[in-house]
């Protein structure tokens, strides 16, 4: 990105580096570093795995119903918290942090490693698709109207590398009464590795109450 | 599925349910712990974060170098065991397990929690497109020509729900040349909830060595 262009703030929720987002991203190491290690390792996975059990068991034990938790999850700034692209509180997220442009984009970057691998040293083209799906719903809200997915179309230009810097990018690009269409792609370096286009529709499931 | 419908097999690795599986299926189980417990949790998530440290610590002072670990990861039977759909190794797969079917059709089921949410309860689109990018790719490979994908379209027929048993299932339609087309479902009960077509290539990138 180039640094003339300024960001006006992030619309995805910043880690807090405490609490939950600390726990969440030391689970993000471990799950790497399970599939850093693998079966060949001379880790102790029998104790790995009892010391996990004890830390999930812990969790389960203090944690609300899931109906009152769905409800927490849904109420004011909440929503960016959790989802598996963006969310501190989702271990499964890289996480990508994305901000939005003056000129209505948005971007972000992240480095996928080895939990995001489809063919040999490459991000899987899934995975992409869940970046991309996400970013696009993000630009839509940036943009002020927003809506579910209808139909995503993803097209692979180039194999893209694990372990190297990525940009998300995506902007809305027309509203046309409940029919909202958006494109964004992922790049390394200035190669465009995966461009998607997606119609989604103006409307929202309730919130849990 | 109908019980006159004969499985051919597992096309994706079984859990060992001990070693690195057992530990990968505990790091799952933390996940979604840390998901349903939240920042509102009693629970002691400064405490949490070192233990997971700890357990990252070890791992990673076991585990060979990123090299030596990617020739592993892609000899021989090793490349169904670390992908983010099905893999016994990656905590990020639910996991999904797929079987073959006589007709030439692959079919898995898997319940999604927390992790994988995007509108309220509902299974987030892009990890629709994940499950289905990777199902399709399977089908490939269980149709014996397989490839990269070059072009996936997705439509989202309605909400995908989470905690309820999906049937993900997908077949090959025809091969021209090095052009592939793919396409299957996603199914809660008898109702699509999402498809897709897919456009691949067969080509394949060289495994490391």
């Amino acid at each position: 990105m180039s640094d003339g262009i300024l960001a006006r703030g992030p619309l995805t929720a910043t880690p807090d580096n405490e609490g939950v987002d600390a726990a969440v991203a030391a689970a993000r190491r471990v799950i790497a570093a399970l599939l850093h290690a693998g079966n060949g390792s001379a880790a102790e996975m029998t104790d790995v795995a009892a010391r996990l059990t004890e830390v999930a068991q812990h969790l389960e034990e203090h944690a609300p119903s899931r109906e009152e938790r769905l409800v927490d999850m849904w109420a004011g700034e909440g929503v960016t918290r959790h989802d598996p692209v963006t969310g501190p509180e989702n271990a499964i997220a890289p996480p990508l942090p994305l901000r939005g442009l003056p000129d209505g984009s948005i971007v972000g970057t992240a480095t996928l490693g080895l939990p995001y691998q489809g063919p040999p040293g490459c991000v899987h083209g899934g995975v992409s698709a869940l970046l991309l799906d996400h970013t696009l719903g993000v630009a839509n809200a940036w943009a002020g109207v927003s809506g579910m997915t209808g139909t995503l179309t993803l097209r692979y230009h180039r194999p893209t590398p694990l372990f190297v810097e990525l940009t998300v990018r995506a902007r809305q690009v027309s509203v046309d009464g409940r029919k909202i269409r958006t494109t964004g792609e992922i790049l390394a370096g200035d190669e465009v590795c995966v461009s998607a286009d997606g119609l989604f529709i103006d409307k929202h499931l309730p919130r849990p109450r």
